[in-house]
């Protein structure tokens, strides 16, 4: 099942550069996993902005939350989700 | 599996009578179905709008979205669907 | 009497961890007691964000809002109430 | 219990006068009647704007939506509602 | 001369509770001297909220502001105002 | 006692030439004519839309909207009021 | 190089079905060519409304203009589009 | 001077073909003087939708408005006006 | 020319007194030398905000935008210009 | 290629000056070198605020978000783009 994630991250500007380092090297071992693992299906950058559009495939509601609760920026981010339906004219 | 759906309806104020009607009494025809069958879980009126607030339970989001696009009203309402998970202090 | 409340929590970033451990344990505590006491009538998540839907059920709009201020994340939150009715289609 | 309840009435600017008139005495009547029996607690017009803020005094909250539900113009109107609660300084 | 002032309040979450108290005292002893006075006509509590509605009956503009940017709390409220006119349905 | 009015036309695409020319007209014959009387102390266009700014200049609030809503394109306006009041470093 | 579009369609309540299904069925044979011609990547309904979310690949911002204006349904729809970059932590 | 005018066209749905074509037709050969007289000095269509974003260089406000409301257009569509100054970064 | 700036000032609640004082009399005595040099034509408080309407009177944007920005409070404002042209029906 | 990004700059109050004041003067050494280099087309300030709207000449999305995000200020800068197209009325 598809949910469309779109996050804006939001460090404070005081954060130290080696807190902020941490969190960001966290953040990217645990997206690749879940890409690999094929939970976080798509993974774009939006331009011009530290924001992502990101497609998610999972079990249900409570996973999606699990998974995007567990992010290391999770509490600097501002996540707006998008349940997605099979659209009748994809092939 | 939840979701909130906030509808808002919007006839046009030249819809002949006989034709809402019609509309209406389908949709609660409909609406009473669906929670019969455990789908359509919560039903409420917002106060003071032509405006409800539901609560769904389905098997994911393409039956959702095949309940909702089914309803006779839906060609004139506004949704807004939320993806609602456990909540840890439920109980 | 019903009401929706959604809750947005905003602790700010910089709150120490113990501070905010407790503050989400007495807001836990209270919250399953508000739901065996049936004030609290339902809480979910919002998938993605660390924020509520709930629906209290009160005996007025002074109850309500002395319930929702004596929550230890009150001075956090952000909540918009909505005053919810009996929709006529509900069964 | 108090609600205060903001009402923006949009008539299409196509109706035709008789109709409008007849739509706005009948408003009118209704209005005047419900002041007299003190559901309508105030009623004020916004400056500028075909609008009014109200405050309503009611048993509850379905009885407010009945209420607002049965006016004359409220197929033409957009109400906002808002709970209000006994403030800790009113005398 | 009728408006209506809706008043968020916005302490700093690290305000030392001493001076929040302080605050707090004080705007309350002068909004119960000019609901006394009848310069504060009406004060309620927005449900949910650290918020209020209110309507203010001054001789005009220059004496509402004089008396809103005088409340001990005006530095952290964010107000709204409407300017109130007679409504021809009011009785 | 002055007030800002932010007015936008929106008249409808498919009104007939001859009324919308009847009504701007009519509108600009009493715009001068409260101008001349003091009361439209300032009207100016905002540069690339079909809408002014304006201050005006009345007794009170109920002054304020008896003028607006006399205007011939009220209707077709939608007006928003800033109460305005002595600024202290106004010379 | 990609980009997202956000498409909502708004058909005009009172257009006749024939015109309706004709515009639908075009709409949906041009979707699915560009999708075999792998311009248009992925292609989403979101739940509860008559919109989708796409994701487009295309050579630049000339061609994806002159595709998605080329759509039949393109005159009623509302459609905003985010430039997508590669993300650094995209695997 | 330079200022941005941005613009959304609204046409409506059910304009007949010709009478838009002659709108276009004529909007466009205006706009193509305008940009060889230099008053229109860039002109670019944003991707996905009927809108431009445009860069005029006038002499003064009634130059400006001069110029957008006597395009054939312009009670079609919905202008926003960004003055713009010279940059102290721009060579 | 003329020019509406709607200033919104928004001092850090920790801001010194007498850093906030200085700042605030150095304002004023630059609005008050602006005023007497005919370039700030119009100055006006928001009823119930640290906010003003003003209407400045300016050769062209960069003069505009260098009085502005040579406010001692600029730092601290939030300031949204609307270009003015005359109106066909001023006097 | 090109993009606009509308660009608002948000320094923190409290930043020290020197460190403001070397973060500018990067900026304005970029931003020289890139416009020299074709790549930053144009730049223009917004009057009255510290923001400003650029043109980009690039070759596709990454390379406008790999520039930028190399903005010496782009830790504190909202940026908002817009994919631009040639316009069919363009000279």
């Amino acid at each position: 099942m598809l949910f469309m994630a779109q996050m804006q991250v939001n460090l404070p500007p005081d954060m130290p550069a080696e807190i902020a380092d941490k969190l960001k090297a966290d953040e990217k071992a645990l997206a690749q996993r879940l890409q690999r693992e094929g939970k976080w299906a798509h993974l774009w950058r939006v331009a011009g902005r530290y924001a992502n559009v990101s497609i998610f495939d999972v079990q249900d509601n409570d996973e999606l939350h699990a998974l995007l609760s567990s992010l290391p920026l999770f509490p600097y981010m501002d996540i707006q989700v998008t349940a997605l339906a099979r659209h009748p004219s994809a092939i």
